[in-house]
Parts: structure tokens; sequence; C-alpha cells
């Protein structure tokens, strides 16, 4: 046959991000739920399954299908999809991911010859019309089913042959026929004409539980001792450990660790110079004392931060390190590697600007170097480094000042090995190039929600992170600061808007965090319209008062335990966005898919104003009747109300508490006058 | 370098249907309005090109993007892309096309290394920097530009060499390196360096105006005559040309008009058996006198059908005949051809069923034969017999029931010599079958424009059809009625019903069309719930009088030359649905892109009540401020209005006139008391 024909058709697969150019991201114990629409011309019935694997850890994705040995050979599992009138070709299945690493799927589809043929008879037979055509057809797909069947089925198929054939009338023949048990023996020795396999298979990366969900804290470690003038070391910086896992932290994210050069060193408040004594930016990485892979000697050893990082682990909290690729002047790899650098035509090697701006303590990498691969390696070489000293999550500086392709690679090579590794990307840039990072690899994205600060655009923003499908491949982490962003709303809101901006961060987002001083308050800005803090700790020797008067300490456990007991808090997509009746409350509900955890969060945006209103929550959330009574309990302020119906009156004080976390009791123990759904 | 890195990303093409898999549909003289994301990593500038060139009829459009020399062989030409800050790095540009058939297009960028550095000169020498560094290394970009070009180019830049060069001070040769005329000598002699080029060529088919815009007039031509109780001839139907021609149709499409098969022919109202004398189904074709390439001899001869055809087209009418896969049990091929049929276990041929239903006289086409090849010429064969015949447009019968690879092989074949040949899709199927029938190269489809009624309908079918990327495949032809469905709304709502129902066809979509009788307003259904005709012409000898009273002959030929008048009409693209007041009467607007055409259409959806409401114009439609005041023109009625700002009252009598269609006029010429815009 010289003209090929194609008769099914399997398309628009989900989930995928760019027809499986990408991974879709999972976590272990997901259930990946598979659509795809699959038809054939004509009135024929289908069979369809979604074939899925762990692949090898060294496998890289296959783009084309499997052919049929391979299905065979290497250990693809099996779920059968399913379909409905009402689905409109579209079909589905799901299947559960148990283990790290990359998986993949695809679909199958076959022609179901005995069903169609079942069918027909079915309604032919129905209609009063003589079927002994029809039968001597069927016989012939089951005597065939017959030939390929071993054992019992063999047996059992055997008589219905005979039952069939040897039916005394039409009538009984038919009966025999349309039998049950003979459909789902059918189906067990299918032949599956027609099979056709979908022409891609769609991959996707499953991390750990961490990748989607934690609490994150970011800390100086120079600035964590008590002693003023001079950096703290790991050592002391340990004592500051239980405080930080008492407010419910799970991760500690350390900046940068390692010695920081002289050359053109920043002093306070970024000036140009350094006075004598002041420490130095710790992006401005490398010194006599080493480069990436050393621990500045004011914190001490690499043993000091084995002992810091064990006894975090002990209190729950994983260290998360800082890779910052550039370079201080004093970089060993600036004598070592000139070439990985750029070079002027008089032969000094060109500090990173920003036209008109000069950093002038920081060399950026030329990723143009002609000696790329030793470049590469040596970039990888470091994270193995601190991989071997039991670093696992690492939170990249600026990565859209580099190759994308690079990240891909560098990525790649790190999972190979250790699968469990998370990478959180600062990708403050525009948004394609936010995600195409978010794409080739990093577990995690900086997003732009400090900017998001009206209830529009809150709502818009949690709308696309969470409810269209970037979130197949971005995980936003929501930090409410940075060193680098104190937001006019903090500077000029004072203690009310850290405590709106906390909840908003950790119930919209499965992953958040504060960067150390957010739960003290410290909103002192560098001058006006500026988002750098005053005497910030990257230019200095600091000692904070961590029990200071005004501080939220007490509402971050709060809220970091709320998001421990809850699940629905855990991922992002149970979100629903809720309408309130006044402009600056903000509501939105929580619910995990099963609907056994439900938390409506309402925030007050203004920080200077009561605000009331009226929020509508669907009947399906409290699982009762539209006029049914229900509780709600404030697992922030720990007060119980009694709610009826989907509205119900909130007012906010910004002075008191601004926002509402509240727990949705089941219907069975509160509903008083309504149906029970469930 | 054995790690590849790719720096410059080039994605998310626009337009394009399923990342370039299916062409993008488009007719002579369109402009293709092309979008891509392209950003590289960090600061440097870039630039863009399209490239797009007409394929060879019978060259495949590659999947791959074009090599550096495929680029300087094959034709290519080139349309600079442009980008701005807000556009947050999304690049655009356009290209006419103006010839039939094949095309293709793809993206390429590359560093603007002298853009770039002129840049960062142009704001350091603002900031008072020293740029002396600077200033070598941009020499030494214009001394390379300067040994790439010839002529007078190459004598310009020598100049601006020396002028940078040899520039009594730094300010001068700042002025120098920044002088336009430089930029323009070195955009015309770029290396274009780390030039990317997007990985696929995106395929567009172009066909002639007719694909978008027309108004189809369908006929029985056995139909046409004057004599009772039997068929007319060719002959006598050309009669009938004038006063079609003078209703403004465009295309006039024939049912199928082959021999007719005698074996279980369908009687009158389809019953299972015709008596004798009685005509059968057109569709039931071939008989002893030939099949799909025979002319029916009760209609004449092929000389005859050539008459007629050419009759028609010096009437402006262009011919559209039925394609109708399957035979009658007479049908040559049934005796030539067995194979091509489904036999059953006692050897007899399979006739058509969709159980408990059957159709009898009709044997459909085994796809599976093993005589594929055969068949599938054979069918070619018959579409090139009449396009032979001066035939361009095939209306294809039920092409969801057959394999749509074998649709997009039959149109590939037919379009390599014929790219002017148009294919409509009688797909009254799933939405996603459609689609792809669609995508693999019918030029039009049917829609389910007959069984959207309610105005929300109406908005959210128009909106998917002519509003989102399903515009890029899919050309709705909005047939008001069908030989097969005369809808309830018809059948109760009478005239008034027949009117709106032509306006919103005749209005909302660029190719629409009736099934003769409409403008009778026939509306006597077989029986209560049927959409069958009573009587219907599919199985019996019909004569009419085609100026019996109620008619709306004068309505139709008055929006066909409305249509023929307005640009605005001959497009989908330029819809948008209007506020409305009332429910009952939708409104929308249909505009030029460059709003040189307005027309303003309101209809009222009750056939049965005077509605009335307010509907909402925007003021850049009529060109005005929002409290201008302007002219609108009831181009149905004749009468003019002086409508003020964007919210203006109509009044819509179903018995007068159900549906206002207002052109608005321009600001210059009524426009009182605003400042025109433009």
């Amino acid at each position: 046959m010289s003209i090929e024909q194609e008769r099914i058709v399997i398309e628009s697969l989900s989930p995928q991000v760019d027809g499986g150019r990408y991974d879709v991201k999972a976590v272990v114990g997901d259930r990946i739920e598979v659509g795809a629409d699959i038809w054939k011309d004509g009135h024929e019935l289908l069979k369809a399954a979604v074939l899925w694997r762990k692949l090898d850890a060294a496998e890289q994705v296959p783009r084309a299908g499997p052919s049929q040995t391979d299905l065979a050979r290497s250990g693809w599992r099996e779920e059968r999809m399913s379909t409905c009138y009402e689905a409109n070709d579209r079909w589905s299945a799901s299947f559960a991911v148990d283990e790290l690493g990359p998986h993949a799927y695809t679909v199958v589809a076959w022609t179901d010859v005995f069903g169609s043929w079942r069918s027909e008879l079915e309604k032919k037979a129905a209609a009063g019309q003589g079927v002994g055509s029809e039968l001597r057809e069927g016989l012939a797909i089951v005597d065939a089913a017959f030939g390929r069947a071993r054992g019992r089925d063999r047996e059992a198929l055997g008589r219905f042959v005979r039952a069939i054939r040897e039916a005394p009338d039409e009538h009984r023949a038919v009966a025999a026929a349309l039998d049950d048990r003979l459909a789902a023996l059918m189906d067990r020795h299918d032949a599956r004409a027609d099979l056709r396999r979908y022409d891609h298979e769609i991959p996707i990366w499953v991390d750990r539980e961490r990748a989607r969900y934690g609490s994150w804290y970011e800390i100086f470690p120079r600035s964590q001792g008590t002693v003023a003038g001079r950096s703290a070391t790991f050592r002391e910086a340990e004592a500051r450990l239980p405080e930080i896992a008492a407010m419910g932290f799970d991760v500690l994210y350390l900046t940068p660790i390692h010695p920081i050069g002289r050359a053109h060193r920043k002093g306070k408040n970024g000036s140009e110079h350094a006075e004598p004594g002041e420490p130095g930016s710790p992006w401005a990485i490398g010194g006599p004392e080493g480069g990436h892979e050393a621990v500045h000697p004011e914190l001490g050893t690499i043993g000091d931060f084995d002992h810091f990082r064990t006894a975090a682990a002990r209190l729950g909290l994983e260290i998360a390190l800082d890779f910052a690729i550039n370079c201080s002047p004093d970089h060993p790899w600036v004598r070592e590697h000139p070439a990985w650098f750029s070079h002027r035509p008089d032969g000094t090697i060109k500090y990173a600007e920003n036209p008109p701006k000069k950093y002038q303590d920081i060399y950026p990498i030329n990723f143009e170097t002609p000696q790329r691969d030793g470049l590469y390696q040596a970039l990888l070489g470091v994270l193995r480094f601190w991989i071997g000293h039991g670093v696992k999550i690492f939170r990249v500086d600026n990565p859209h000042t580099k190759p994308v392709s690079f990240w891909k690679w560098l990525i790649d090579s790190v999972h190979r090995d250790h699968p469990e590794v998370l990478f959180l990307a600062e990708a403050f840039t525009r948004p394609k190039r936010m995600h195409r990072l978010a794409k080739v690899g990093f577990t995690q994205s900086y997003t732009y929600f400090t900017w998001r600060n009206a209830r529009s655009e809150l709502e818009e923003y949690s709308r696309e992170l969470f409810l269209t499908d970037v979130r197949l491949f971005l995980r936003p982490n929501f930090f409410a600061n940075t060193p680098d962003i104190l937001h006019r709303v903090l500077q000029e809101g004072g203690r009310p808007a850290f405590l709106q901006r906390l909840v908003l961060a950790a119930t919209l987002s499965p992953s958040y965090g504060i960067y150390s001083g957010f739960e003290l308050c410290e909103n002192r800005a560098l001058g006006p319209g500026s988002e750098e803090y005053l005497d910030s700790e990257k230019y200095q020797y600091k000692i904070w008062d961590w029990h200071r008067a005004g501080n939220i300490i007490a509402e971050v456990a709060r809220i970091n335990r709320i998001r421990r007991e809850h699940r629905a808090l855990q991922t992002g997509s149970g979100l629903r966005v809720l309408e309130s009746t006044n402009p600056e409350i903000i509501a939105y509900a929580k619910a995990t898919a099963d609907l056994a955890d439900v938390l409506v969060v309402a925030v007050n945006l203004d920080p200077f104003q009561v605000q009331e209103g009226t929020i509508r929550v669907p009947a399906e959330l409290y699982g009762g009747a539209e006029q049914g009574e229900y509780a709600v309990t404030d697992l922030l302020a720990g007060e119980r109300y009694r709610w009826r119906g989907e509205r119900n009156y909130v007012r906010l004080d910004p002075h008191k508490l601004p926002a509402h976390v509240l727990e949705v009791e089941r219907p069975g123990s509160v509903v008083v006058d309504a149906a029970p759904r469930r």
C-alpha cells in the first residue's frame, strides 16, 4: 500500500508544556490527570490507554513515541482511559508518580472491534431486526480471540463460541453474544486493531515535596551574632537556629558564604569605596582565601559549615545556598582562567555594568569564552562540592543574565545523579524569560509578587500562576521582601502591611519566604523612591534585636503552623478567587481536590482603615445548601463564627489583625437546617 | 566546543496552527501580521526579520528551518521586525501575499553588535564618563564592516573610521560614532553575529478571495423547471439563472447531478420503497448510465452541463458541485471494484447503516480496502474530471465518515495542479473532527450556525469562529438552511424568522448560503420535532412558484448587494460584539481594520414581538468624541438617523424589518460638536 492512511486521531494531550518540549513538573505522590482528544472517522467505538514509566536517570526523554516492541521491553505501565458522550471526544485517566526523577507518558488507542459489533447487535436486536449475518460476523471475531487465548480464558471463550454457534434460536445466540463475561474476556484478548500511538512522549519531572511547598527564611549568616563591628561565625549563628525553627520555617536560605573580594569593595549603603574594616558585598565572591568552594574565614571553616548544616537539619531546617555566578577581581579564577572573562581593548577585564551604572567589584563571566567546556565543568563542580556537603537547595542569583541553555545543561547534569536537588531562580526579569528559565529546569521561581498589591493585581496574577498552564512548569515562591526589595507598601504601611503581605504570601503560594527583619517590621528605606534598605546588611556588619517591640514573630509562627496543618495551603491549584463587595478586601478559598480541607482567606489590603464587606463562598465549599448554616474558625485569631449561606459579613481592622484565615467546618458537625451533600 | 550554547530565543510565532503542522489560511491580497517572542539573556540589543517565500507547487512545506545557504538560494524575502519596551519581548512585522498556493515564513534574529555598543556609548557619554576604551572597541566593529563593504558604502565607512580615529577630542569622536548615517551603513553591512533561526517554517495556504467571501445559493437542478412530474433539464434550469443572479449570489451549488440508483430507491418523504416514476435521492449515486463522472440523462448531457456552467459564469455565478463518496447498488464501481466495498459473511455488500436505521440505497466505501491506491486515484479522477469541465468548487458530503488522511491526500493532490479549487466540508460532526477537517485542507466548513439561535449562543459562537485562533484554519460558511435542516425557529417564526436568520448569516459570516425555498419562507416540516422538509426535493420531482406571496427575495437581493459594497462584511475578524440592553436584541459591528468601513447590525431575535433597547457603539467606531453626533443609515430600510454618543435607542418590529444594518458615516461629513479624532 503506497498511500498511508490514518484513521485514529490522538491529539491535544494534557498535561504538557509546549508539546512535550519541556517537563511537566510534579512531586512525589501526585496523581497525574491525563486528557486527550481521541476519535476516529465514522461510527466505530475505540479503546484507549495511557502508557507511562519512570525513565532511567541518564536516559534522555525520547521525542518519538515508543514502538510496539519498546512497549513490551521498557517497563511501560498502562491505565485505561475512559470518555462519555458529553466529553466530546475527550478521554481521561490518571496515574500516580511515586519516584523522584524523569518520567514520561504517552497515549495509545485502538478500534474496539468487538465492542463496536456488540453495540450494533444490541441496537438491531432491540429493534427486532434479523441478525443472522451479524452473528456470523461476531463469531469470527470471538473465534479469533479464542485462537489467541490460553488456559481458562481459552476454555471460556470456546464455550461462548459454541453457545453462539449452537444456540437453538437467534434470541439465545444474541443473549450469549451480549453476555458481560464475554465482553470482559474479549477485552483481555483484544488484538488491538489499528493500534495507534501518540507521536510523542510527554516528559514529567518528579521532585520531592519541598519543590512545591515550603516556608523559607533568608539570612545573612554574618549578621546572626551579637558582637558589633565584626562578622558572626557559623558557630555563633547556630544559636539562632532554634528560634528560626520555632517560627515554623522549613528552609533556611543563606546569602553567599564565600570569601569576599578586596578590589573595588563596596562600602556602607553601596558607596563606591569601602572604608577599612567594611566587609563588602557577599555577592562579590572570591578572595585570596578561595572562591566558590571556600567558606569566608570570618564565618569559619568548611567543618563549621557542616556543623551548622547538621544542627539546622536536626531542627527540621534545610539549608539553601546562594549560587551567584560572578567573581570579584580577587577570585582565583580571574588569575587561573582569564579567558572566562571579557577583556577591554587595553587588556583589563570588564567589570559588570548597566550603563551608566558600574559594578566594579564584580566581574561577570563571559559565556562566549572559547574555553566554555572548562567553565561549564567548573561551575558544575561548585554545585557538586556543596552537594557533597549536604546542600540540596540552591537559590540562583540573576539566572536571566546567563544563557538558558547553560542552565538546562547544568540542572540536567546535577539531576542525573541528584534528582533531589532543587533550584530557585532569582528571575527578576521579563515574563517570557522567567517562564523559559522555569521550563528548562528551575524548580521554583521568584515572581512579581512584591509588586502586586492591589486586589485586581493579586487576583489576576494568582490566577495566572495557579490556574493556567503556567502552573505546569513554573512554581512560584512568594518572597514578601528580599535584601533588594523593600516595597513602598511596607515602607508606608508599617506593621499592618507586614501582616497583610505575610498572610497573602503564605496562603496564596505553597512556597513563600521572608528575608529576616521582615518579622521585625524593618521598613527603613535608603531614600525616597528607593526599594533598598537603609544600612543594608549587603554592605555592612550588623547585629539585630531579634525580639524588638512591634514584631510579628507570633503571627509568623502561627501562619507557618497553619500551613503545616492544612494540605489546602500546600498546593497552588486549589485556589478559588471569591467575590467581595469591598474593593479593599481580597477574598479567596484554598481547598484540596477532595474538599476535605477548605480554608477561606480574607485580607484587608488597606493598612490604615478598618474595612468591612460581604464575601461569597460557593455552597460547594461548605458542603451545604445555599441557605445552610455552618461554622468557620479563624485560625489566626482563634475565633469561631456561625455563618449562613454563601454571603457573609467580614470586618477587618488592620491595627488588630488585617486578615481572616478561616477553616470551614464540615457539614456533619455543624449544618443545622441543610441537607448534607455528601 | 562540545557543549552547545544557545543565547537567542525565538518562539511563540503567530500566526500558526498547531506549531506549523497545518496551514494558516489566507487569501490573495492579505497582509500577514507576524509576531514572535525574541530575546537574549543579558542586555545586548537584537535585530530580527521575517523570512517568507512562495513555495513551488509540488514542494512539501519543509518542517525544519532553512539553512544559511537555503536562505540565499530559494528566494526568501525579508521584512525587518520591530519591538518596543511595552511589547515585552514581542516583535512584529507584516508581509502581503499576492499569489495562490503554498507559502512559508520563519523568523531570524541576531545580536545587534553595533547598536548595543552605540547604546552603551551614548549612555556613558551622556553621563560624562570617559569612553576611550569604548571608542577603541567601536572602531574595531566599524572597521570590520568596512572590510565587508564594497563601493560607495566602503568609502563612507572608511570616512567614519577616520573621523572616529582621528577626531581631535573624545567629544567629536563620540559625535561621529553616534551619527545616524553610520548606523544605517552598519545595518547594511551587519555581519549578523549569533544569527539564529526559528526551528520551523510556518506554512500558509493562499486561496482566491472566494474562499473567504461569497454568497451561496443551493438548488436541486431537477426542481428548476415548470413541468410537474418530471425532472427539469439543464437547458430548462438555465432559465432560472438570471433571477438567481439578480438576487446577488456568487456561488450556485448544485446537489448531485449524476445518475441515480434503482435498487432500494427511496420514495416520497424518505419512504423505504419508491413508487414507479419516483426519482430517488440524488445522493444515491450511480446507475447503468454511469457513476460520479456521468450526468443524469434526465438533466441532459455533459454538453448541457457545460452550457449551463458557462451561462451561469456569464451572470457572475460560479458553479459548486456536490462530491458525495457513496454509491448506489447500481453504480458501475460496485461491479468493477467489489473490493472497494464491505461484504457481509454471506457475500452481499453492506449498505449504509446507523443502527437501527438502514440506508439500503447507499453502499459506503470501505477505506480499509486492500485496493486503496486504485480507490484513491479513482476518487481523485472524479474531481479532475469535473475540474476539466470548469468546476472549481466542491461541496463535500459527510467528510467526517471518511479518513481525514484521505482528505489531506485528495486536497493536496488537487491543489498541486489547481490551487484555485475550493472545498466546502459538510462537517456536521463533533467540534474536534470539524476542526481537523479544516486543518487538513478544507477551504470552508459548514457550522452549527443553524442551531445557534439565542443571543448568548450567537455571540459566543461568533467569537469562537471569528476572534479566536480557530479563524486561522476554519472558515465558516453560515448556511441558514439546508435540505436536511429546517430549524424549529424557521418552522415556528415564519417570515420574520427567515429575515432574522438571513441578516445574521449574511452579516456575521463573510461566506453564507441559503438553500432555495428559503427566500420563499418555505417552512413546512415533515412532522413535529423533525428538521426535515415536508415533501422534500430529496425524494421527489417538484416545481416551485418562485415568486409566491410572502417571499423575501427583495431583502435577499438587498443584503447581497450590501455585502458586495461593504468590505467590512467580507472578512470575519472585524467583528465586535456590542452591548445591548435588551436580551432579545443582538448587536454587533463589522469593521475593516482601518475603520474606513463600519457597519452596525442589530437584530431582533424575537419573531413575534416588537423589541426595543439601547445599544452601545464604542466611540472609536464612529470616529468621534463620546458625546459627538453622527449619522447612521439603515442600508436595509434606507432610513437615516442622527445618533449622539455611544448609546442609542433602537426599535425593531419583526413584522416590518427585524434588523438594522447601519452604515456609520464618517465624522468629516456629520460630526457637529465633536472634534474629529483623525
